[in-house]
């Protein structure tokens, strides 16, 4: 019995993760995580999608404590953290930098508890935006952290470490399932899921991804078989 | 302006580490979990201990959600995890591994907020509880792949890694707060102050920790200093 816990938004990136793994294991579990910050729609959508695609346990976790650790959090406490001038150092007071060495810690604990021998992450270096928990480097840093931390023996899956948007779509198509990619996941900033808002910075990479692997759609999935080694 | 932020739980280790990092730092920030578990007292005891002993800050982290990664609160989600058998397999169903992982980040998740140099944890492998997230390899791992994920340098601190029992208490002692730990931290697994129930297993290895230091205070302040480079 191979079993596998997928980091999962019901985005566009984490959905391909999801789609490929009901392929590669007996029994997939999706973990979301919930601070706040997102839409509800989103974490509904994760859960319906989660469902829908045969996933056999979805479970959603609350992460508002990350924004008990914004520095904007920090100076209303009982003893007051002394003033800090994020301005001056560039961070800004609500971001909340290590998000992602949490999520990934937090799946890799689900799945000690579960005895899944993988969890999987749709973390991408070629996307990079400016986030140093999504980089490989890091992620295999973590991987050999956690598993000293915990005596065990989990692999961390990056399937979309090294694709572009294109390949991404390309890789949803590889396995049957663009359109339900494009219509029932939700990456917008505001919300509205499928093709989304069309004018947000997310709607933006989704549609530019998904006109260039229309555009060539023999080149961008040789591409993405010869980095991923799929057939 | 050198700024450290201490792991606290007000217990006799937690504590020898913040009076030794009040001594070495300009400001000291303290951080407590609370995860259900302990008992309220504990919570508050080390609130005023933070106070009392002059740290700058101090900040409790509700980590509630690792009851929800027990295996006994998987088995009743909205979509269950399938049934597992946790004596099949050796793990107490309300055990959770990793639990240090998850507070050394979120940890470091803060000393990056407030921008200190250093986090010191009192974890030690000499009385290594058979928890492998609190050896030496998994805190330097941990270390690499914290400041990876954030881009900073962060230390990681543990000053009583290699020190047993009694020669903690000489470290306490070589800071003049011998007397304040024993009063006043909380060890106890019945939660009773000070020498505590003296019957736990926890009173038990204080006491007799403190008893060899006592018989011995020369010799085992040597054998700490020796071990620390303290004079």
């Amino acid at each position: 019995m191979k079993r596998a816990v997928v980091v999962f938004s019901g985005g566009q990136d984490s959905t391909t993760c999801l789609i490929q793994a009901l392929h590669q294991y007996d029994e997939v579990h999706c973990v979301t995580f919930d601070y706040g910050q997102r839409h509800r729609a989103e974490i509904e959508i994760a859960q319906q999608l989660a469902v829908k695609l045969g996933a056999r346990a979805h479970k959603t976790l609350d992460v508002g404590l990350l924004n008990e650790l914004a520095v904007s959090s920090l100076t209303r406490d009982s003893i007051p953290v002394p003033d800090y001038d994020p301005d001056a150092s560039g961070i800004p007071s609500t971001f909340v930098p290590g998000r992602n060495i949490l999520f990934l810690t937090l799946t890799a604990i689900y799945a000690y508890q579960v005895q899944a021998e993988a969890i999987i992450t749709g973390v991408c270096e070629t996307d990079f935006s400016g986030y140093p928990d999504c980089r490989d480097e890091f992620v295999k840093a973590l991987h050999q952290a956690v598993n000293l931390g915990m005596a065990s023996n989990i692999r961390f899956e990056t399937p979309l470490m090294w694709l572009n948007k294109a390949e991404t779509w390309a890789l949803a198509d590889r396995w049957g399932k663009l359109d339900l990619v494009r219509n029932e996941t939700l990456t917008c900033y505001n919300g509205i899921k499928g093709d989304g808002c069309g004018e947000c910075a997310a709607c933006n990479l989704r549609a530019n991804g998904l006109n260039q692997y229309l555009a060539d759609k023999v080149g961008v999935m040789a591409q993405m078989k010869r980095k991923t080694g799929l057939n």
